[in-house]
């Protein structure tokens, strides 16, 4: 099939005008630059942070201040290559990083270009994201999937990448102990992570009993409730994805001399941490920021079947249904929804 | 049970007294010193070292000029304490490191201390090894194991370890893509490994189909014959459990540009090897010289299930046939003899 | 001159008895054990914490409940040695090392032996420490010193080797920008030591104008008052000498994303923290608890004239000005304090 | 001065057309693209592989099949700019970093440029140099020098970086011992680099007694005869800067256990080595392939100070002189031959 013949000039797409205004229109589709593929979408995750922006307008500097497309969790199938791109990628099925870093500053050119001060990322403003027919991407940040990855695990390789990104900060290893607080997606996805990355013990933490079932049945190996004391010094590691203080505060003693702590769940700005304890056991605390060369660990973990990533998909929408979609996670049992566009 | 009341004065031994010549006799049970414990001896591996040891009289330097117990993988059954360890640990079942450093060089100090240049290393002349009813070991040495690992596999720790140094030195980590040459008890081990370490593509080669089959069924993502072409260029991380000249020549151009190669099998002392390739890919080369701090992690791995040792014990042997264990490698389908003192 | 023929029995000792109570007295001279050498105490240098031990007769749960004998930044010269130790090493001019770690526990073995949770340490309740004659020390913590370095010089190892312990742990290079705030002898030294590991720019802040006079003679390229601005996202990393609140806070923005920060100086035990920034700049935060392995090198960097220890040293005392010696950081253009036992 | 209107159409340049046979000749001064600038030639110094194309018409797999222009070791003055990069670039003075990979692979996106399938580096048939007036390199491969630095100094950045490289393969820190066998050009700014990266002992080794001699005088402490032997398991690392397989097997056991050896002379493509020496002292063997990330320190260090580079530029020449540039190397005392090509 040649799909540039049957790729139509215009497109539908979900537009964020203002907090709590989402329209779905028109728009042309884009057209890829001398490096870029054309993706049609198949699948894109609700991310917080898109539900975020829909309740609130803005997420801290950043201010949607004009119409502007969500989501940045996305997979596709490449319809049109630019001009310096290969043609033979043409019906490749990819997964979307959704970043365009500058790959010319410091940064960039030490491998860490998730850190790039100009970067360009999907559904932040004024950058849009991938709620709609067609999407434009550098080719090499359209990640190949083989056959047996669905679509919807497809575009879950982003969450998963903030889970591996995680990992490897909390430098996760065979035999490792692993604290992960919130069994949201992003804490559920980490304890699979976590396992994939040869950790023996993952114990996840978390207010609701349904999360932590789930958190049982897939990855951790022994769940408690968040209020519940922490052995003392007892973990290699303890990864952050709840963003609560009370949960930061109680995880950090949990972990050995010398261990890890990382950050993910993003929370208040400010947080009152027990630097003499960081001091007396030469912890390492960090935090996460996106990730970087994430995605051929990613595809592989779900191609090998070490992650299932469509098990945390609890609903899918349609392009119509972006507004439900954003506010699916306020249901009891809600873990990821998807928005099909073509659905 | 108070063992130290039923702790016999003597015990038999199996001692080797030159090449080929071997007996079974008798001696004191060895008094615990004040760090050390008294193990009543449950499962012994038999290594290829022994073996050697055995038909040679000797590995390099290192001569047999006094009667000799072989064994350097042990597990058993703590039965006494010197003065100086909790007498709590009377009847814990442990896997012994076999190994006594000096604690006060530069290299114990700073963690590697298993290339302590004043090493004491079990069933090295003229240091005993574990063919026999009862050893002492530094109490931290003496490692508990969980109810739920056979002795034999609490002695194949030894081996085990040898296969997370690899892996640890090799740097494998989620997603990696590793080969391993050779499918000998140690690289049938460290497929295992490397799969517990997060590897998704682990391919073994070897000359013998009955043991790449072993290896297909325990750990491998693929095999193929050593004589075979492998892909240039492709691999994370080769690790060589062969020694064999012609799969560490054919190993090193497989592996990716700043790739890791890691030389675990003995063979000649000199290689022709080349250094243009390592250089214009920037390679890593290095060995594995036994291991530090791995039997926590390879206890983990095998009470978590992630590795099975058990299944690469083909024979098992008493004490009177320690000969037969020794040459027991070379019949067909064998893996692992492992010596029952009390068998 | 065989030093075990005039080594009398007893010696002379400043005890701290409880808060402001500080008397001179005499004491056995301790006899060394197996592994131990008897060290005539030369130099031993004042630090913060024996001041805090005589001003508050505690520092958190470490109370002075007994006679105590402060001061842990000790050299002098082997006396006598143990049953186990060369007796050639009497006579060597050493560095003491002034901690003792257990050796058999998991951080020991791993090399993090400072992070030994049971660890002795000089004047540290109920450890003595070293304003006395003699003291002894295991054989391979007291470090020979060359012949050119200075008594004093030999006991500033002692905070020679903080300073080396955080520049490793702030990665410290070639061409590193590094920011240190506070121009105590801790951070006037690691000024001194982040050039000695290749940093180009060195800036130091203090409120002190003739601290940072210092600094700007000896190590800082740059140095401003701590109230004024810092440049945003400027350096590689920051090493906290202070223990100050508004400085830890003012140097946190000033790392450059995926940085350091490295918290020496102690202070409250709980800070609030700017989280937020070091999740989006994947800032590691850690801090340092003493030292690991420093010796030697603290050692190297004097012995080759990187390093100038004996610049820092303002006022020396006899035993009996033990009182006057611990508060001499009070007095105007103080930098250390040292006291010469048999001065 | 607006260089734009005074950069001419057509340029000189010195081309080789064959082995031996090399010509000045006159080209079109070229454009540059979007994302680069175009730099007036200030100096360009003379490397080993400049002169072995000369000699040769070849280096392994790369034969002059066209007429080239050598020389990668580049400063200049940025005289114009692509529509891409800002205006303001025009008139800095520049050290040219003669690479430009792709900045999409793998290699890439993790930060090891160097190793990138696709580079293309200067005068690397069929990628010109700059034995000419002028060239064009993407803007940020024009690192900014400072005025302090000269011409020449800027030029020999590109040889600074190969030394900054291998120090950082090396791992070389504070206190490190470094054994350097070769004092040619790269061996002698790599025994300066050494000490700038906290070395505090460095043994260069070579059979020209001039060379020693000029290796004592700018960043040896010691230097030895290549013939002489060498203290055993003595040093952390190994560089190698001859490519002399006698060095490079008399240095491989001078290294302490866990050390790590860099090979940076180019020799035969294979070598005998001894691995099981590599195996039982588990030594770290690579080689370093040019450099990525070098620049900023490199330029770092000449302008604190560190390091000295105008003192190797033993003799200049001009464009018409490029032949006997390219031989200078032979004459008795010669290190650095610069070509300027405006002289």
């Amino acid at each position: 099939m040649d799909f540039r013949d049957t790729t139509p000039a215009r497109m539908r797409s979900s537009e964020l005008l203002a907090q709590d205004s989402l329209i779905v229109t028109e728009r042309a589709v884009p057209t890829p630059a001398m490096d870029e593929v054309l993706v049609r979408v198949a699948s894109v995750g609700v991310c917080g942070s898109d539900t975020h922006y829909f309740t609130h307008g803005r997420i801290g500097p950043f201010v949607v201040e004009a119409p502007l497309m969500l989501g940045h969790e996305a997979s596709g199938v490449i319809v049109a290559v630019g001009a310096g791109v290969d043609a033979s990628r043409i019906g490749s099925r990819v997964s979307i990083e959704p970043q365009r870093p500058c790959r010319t500053c410091e940064q960039c050119k030490k491998g860490a270009y998730n850190l790039c001060p100009d970067m360009q990322f999907f559904a932040t403003p004024p950058i849009d994201g991938a709620f709609c027919e067609y999407v434009t991407i550098q080719s090499d940040f359209a990640h190949d999937v083989p056959a047996a990855v669905s679509d919807d695990a497809a575009a879950l390789m982003e969450p998963l990448s903030v889970g591996v990104w995680a990992c490897r900060k909390a430098d996760i290893t065979a035999g490792s102990r692993v604290l992960i607080a919130g069994a949201g997606p992003i804490g559920l996805i980490t304890a699979q992570v976590a396992r994939a990355f040869g950790a023996t013990e993952v114990v996840v933490t978390d207010v609701s009993e349904q999360r932590l079932a789930f958190a049982s049945a897939h990855g951790a190996t022994r769940t408690q409730h968040a209020g519940e004391a922490l052995a003392d010094a007892h973990f290699d590691a303890f990864i952050d994805a709840s963003g609560a203080e009370p949960a930061i505060r109680a995880g950090i003693p949990a972990v050995k001399p010398g261990g890890r702590i990382v950050l993910v769940g993003l929370g208040a700005d400010e947080l009152m941490l027990p630097v003499n304890l960081l001091q007396n056991r030469e912890l390492w605390l960090t935090g996460v920021f996106r990730y970087a060369n994430t995605w051929p660990t990613a595809i592989d973990l779900v191609a090998s079947g070490r992650i299932d990533l469509d098990v945390l998909v609890t609903k899918r929408f349609g392009l119509d249904e972006v507004e439900q979609a954003l506010l699916a996670g306020r249901e009891p049992g809600a873990l990821k929804a998807v928005v099909q566009p073509w659905r």
